[in-house]
C-alpha cells in the first residue's frame, strides 16, 4: 500500500477499506507516513467525508494505537459525559461528584480549554494542587475507591488522537464531522466507558451552530458508540449566552460549588440534573428519568454530592479548604463594571464573544504554553431576557493584567445587545433535542 | 498573517489575495510554513480552484523565488514549446535545432521523464556526454552565439516550483489546473521566452484526458503568458497512441535525427511542422503559417536543421559521431517482436500502457534515483489504423534486464487491440484545435 494512492482514493471520493485506514493510521503514528501526507489525507477527508464504516475503522484503528482501560470488573457500569464545547460550560464538576453520589461510577478524561471553549482541567486546576495527571492504574485505583475520576488524557490514551489533533488544528481541518466523530469517541472507547451521555452544543457559541449539524454529530456519536458496545444518548443543548453567570476557571470552579451547596442559576441546574439523571438510566440505577433526577435533587440537598467532590479533590492533592471557604481564594487584581446604557431587555449575550473575551482577560491560551491566570473572567449579574436600568451592572470583569477600561467596555457593547422594546426578545429552549440511543431524535421530556 | 487562517480561507473557497499568497509562497520557500500545512493548503486549491487573479498571483510569487532571464537583447525574439507530456514526444529534438536554423532563438528547458510520460533531458543525455545541467550564464551565451540551447531546470530558476512540486508529487494534488499552470508558466516566463507555443496533449496517453480540461488548460496558461508579456498560443494534440513509432531516450532520439535527416513518421512530422510554423511566425520572422511551414521544410530537406543539431550537441558536449552513425550506438542486449495473433487492423495502441511498460523495460523511473538505460523502449511497425497479418510483427521491445516473454507479451496484449472487422476503426484528428493569443478556441488551418 502506498499513502499517495490512498490520498488519491479519498480525494476522488472513494471510500477506504478497514485495511487502508489501518495502514494509514499506524504508518503515521509510526513516523513512517510524513505530516506532510496525512495533512493532505485529512484536508480531502475534510471535503470527501466518510461513510459509517470508514468512521467504525477510523475509530477502531485510532483505539488501537494505544491502551483500552477495563472498568468491567466494577459493579456498575461506568458512565461518562461528554460535552462537544461551549462558554461558561462547568457542568461536569457538579455532574461527576453528583452522580458518582448517585452510585454510578464516573470515569472522566477531559481537555483543556480550545479557542474561545473553556476546558474542564482547567478548572479543576484552579484548585490549589489539584493534580488531573493520574497514570491509568491511579485512574483505575480512584474509581473503584470513590467512584469517581477526573483527570487529562495520558499518553497512553489513543497516541493516534493526539498526533492527529496536533496536526488538524495547524491545517484547517478540525472542523470535520468524521475526524470530530473518531477523535471524541476514540477515547471515550479507551477511558472504560459503558455508557457515554453526550451534551451536543448547538448555536453561536458552540463549533456547530447549525442545528442539523449538531444532530448530524450526536447521530454519528452514538451510532459509534453503539457499535463499540458503549451505550451513547445524546441532547442537544443551547450554547447562545454562557451556561450559568460566570466565565473564567476559577469563578466558574466556584460556580460549580455553590450549585453543589444548593444555589445554582436555573440553567445550569437544568443541564446539569438532565444530563446526570440519564446518566444514572444509562447505569440502570434508576429505571425512569423522572426518579433519577428527584433522586439527583436530594443528594445536592442533602449535601451527598457536595461531599464527593470534597473527597474528590482530596483524593487528588487538590486543597479542599477552597471548597469550604471560597472566599479564601485570592481575587484579580482589577475589577471593571459593565453598565447597561439604557434600561430594556438584554436581547443578546454573545458567548462566542464573551469567550473570547474571557481568554484575553487571561482565562484562555492563544498557544498551548500559555499560561493561565485562574482568576480571570467574567460574572454576570443578568441573563438574555432579563430587565435592566441605565447604569446597571451587568457583569463584572476579573482580570489581573494591565487592560484599558474603555477596550474592554467596547468588546462588551459588541458582545451584548440591550433592546428598549422588550418585544423583540424571544427566549429559546435550553434543553433543544433528545436523542436515543437508536438514533432516533425525540424532543426531550424533563418533567 | 498566519497560513492556518489562510487554509481555512482557501477551504472555505474564499479567494486569496495576492499580499496573501506572496506570503504563503515566500514563507514555504523559506521555511517558516511547513510542508504539512503547505500540503493540506495544496490540497484546498485542488478541491476549491484558483480564479484568473489569483492564478497570476500565484505564477508571480513562484517567478519572485528565483531569477529570471533576460533575453531582450536579442535581435530576434526568443521563442519556446512547450508539450504537457506525452508518450513517443520526441518533437523538441526536431523543433528546437529546425526553428533555431529558421532564425529564431529558442531557449529550452526541459524536465525529465514522470510517470509515463517521457522527458526532453532523458532524451538527450542517451547521446554521450551531453550537458543538460547548464548554468544561467552559460545558457544565455550559447543562445547568443549558436540560437538554441536545450537544458535542464537549473536550481536558479523558479525554486518555489521544485519544492511545491515535490509536495504535490507525494500527496496526490499534482492534478490541480491552478497548480499545473502556475507551475509550467513561472518557468516559461522566467527563462525569458518572449513567446511561447503549447502543444496540450489530449486522450488516454495524456495527463488530461479530456478535450474540454485540455482546453480550459490551454486557455489558462495562455492567459497567464498575455498577462506577464510572454505571446502564448496553443495547439491541442491527440496523444491516444504513441507519437511517431520509437518509445524510449535513444530509440525517441535516433527517431528525432532520422526526421532531421528526412526521414520521419507523418504524425511526429505533421506536429512537429505545426508547433515549429507557429513559434517563426509568433517571432515575426514569417508573416503567415504557410510560408513559414514551407520555409521549415526547406531546411530539413537542405540539412541545415541537422547540422544545426549537431552544433548544439557540439557546444553541450556531445557525442556527435552518434548522431552522424547512429547505427555505432550500442544496442540493447535483448529484443522481443511482439506478433499480432490474427489477421485485422489495428484499433488501439494504448499509450498510456505502452509509456508504463518502456518504463518496466527500464526507460523511465519509479523513484527519482533511478537510473534509466537509455536503450530501453519499443520499436512500432505499425500504427492504429494499420493493417496486419497473423504473426506479422506490430512492434519490437529492446531491454537489457532479464525479463519473461510471456509476460512482456501479456502487457503488450493487454495495450494492443487488433480487430478483424475493419469497420470498428475510425481514425482521429492528429491536430485537433488552435487556441489563439486572446483565449480564442478555432479549427487548426493546416494547410
Amino acid at each position: 500500500m502506498q499513502a499517495k494512492l490512498l490520498i488519491e482514493k479519498k480525494r476522488n471520493g472513494e471510500s477506504l477499506s478497514n485495511e487502508e485506514i489501518n495502514f494509514l493510521i499506524e504508518n503515521f503514528v509510526s513516523g513512517d507516513i510524513p505530516d506532510y501526507q496525512f495533512s493532505a489525507l485529512l484536508m480531502a477527508i475534510y471535503f470527501r467525508g466518510m461513510n459509517k464504516s470508514e468512521i467504525f475503522a477510523l475509530t477502531e484503528a485510532m483505539l488501537n494505537s494505544g491502551k483500552r482501560v477495563n472498568l468491567r470488573h466494577l459493579p456498575v457500569p461506568p458512565i461518562d459525559k461528554h460535552s462537544t464545547g461551549g462558554v461558561g460550560d462547568k457542568v461536569s464538576l457538579i455532574l461527576a461528584p453528583l452522580v458518582a453520589a448517585a452510585g454510578v461510577p464516573v470515569p472522566m478524561m477531559s481537555g483543556r480549554g480550545l479557542g474561545h471553549s473553556g476546558g474542564t482541567l482547567d478548572k479543576l486546576e484552579s484548585i490549589p494542587n489539584f493534580r488531573t495527571a493520574l497514570s491509568l492504574d491511579e485512574f483505575v485505583e480512584e474509581l473503584e475507591k470513590i467512584n469517581v475520576a477526573m483527570i487529562g488524557q495520558t499518553d497512553e490514551i489513543v497516541p493516534a488522537d493526539r498526533k492527529i489533533y496536533a496536526l488538524r488544528d495547524s491545517t484547517a481541518t478540525v472542523q470535520s464531522l468524521p475526524l470530530i466523530v473518531s477523535s471524541i469517541m476514540s477515547k471515550k472507547i479507551a477511558e472504560g466507558a459503558q455508557g457515554l451521555v453526550l451534551d451536543v452544543k448547538t448555536g453561536r457559541g458552540a463549533f456547530l451552530s447549525e442545528l442539523d449539524e449538531s444532530l448530524e454529530l450526536a447521530i454519528n456519536l452514538i451510532s459509534v458508540g453503539k457499535k463499540f458496545g458503549v451505550r451513547t444518548t445524546a441532547y442537544v443543548t443551547a450554547m447562545d449566552q454562557p451556561l450559568g453567570n460566570a466565565v473564567g476557571n476559577w469563578l466558574e470552579t466556584k460556580e460549580a460549588i455553590d450549585a453543589l451547596k444548593g444555589d445554582s442559576p436555573a440553567d445550569l441546574l437544568e443541564v446539569t440534573l438532565t444530563l446526570s439523571a440519564e446518566m444514572v438510566v444509562l447505569a440502570g440505577i434508576e429505571s425512569n428519568f423522572q426518579s433519577a433526577k428527584k433522586k439527583l435533587i436530594q443528594l445536592l440537598e442533602s449535601g451527598k454530592a457536595l461531599e464527593k467532590f470534597i473527597e474528590l479533590t482530596a483524593y487528588q492533592g487538590g486543597d479542599v479548604s477552597v471548597i469550604e471557604k471560597p472566599e479564601k481564594y485570592p481575587a484579580s487584581k482589577h475589577r471593571y463594571a459593565y453598565r447597561s446604557q439604557k434600561k430594556g431587555v438584554i436581547t443578546k449575550i454573545d458567548a462566542y464573544k464573551i469567550g473570547m473575551l474571557s481568554n484575553q482577560l487571561g482565562a484562555g491560551r492563544n498557544k498551548v504554553t500559555d499560561i493561565i491566570d485562574p482568576t480571570a473572567g467574567i460574572v454576570f449579574f443578568k441573563k438574555e431576557g432579563d430587565e435592566v436600568g441605565k447604569n446597571d451592572a451587568i457583569a463584572e470583569l476579573h482580570y489581573s493584567k494591565q487592560m484599558d477600561e474603555s477596550f474592554l467596555q467596547r468588546l462588551m457593547d459588541d458582545a451584548i445587545e440591550v433592546a428598549e422594546d422588550e418585544q423583540r426578545f424571544e427566549a429559546k429552549k435550553l434543553i433543544i433535542k433528545y436523542v436515543s440511543e437508536n438514533g432516533e431524535i425525540a424532543e426531550p421530556d424533563l418533567s
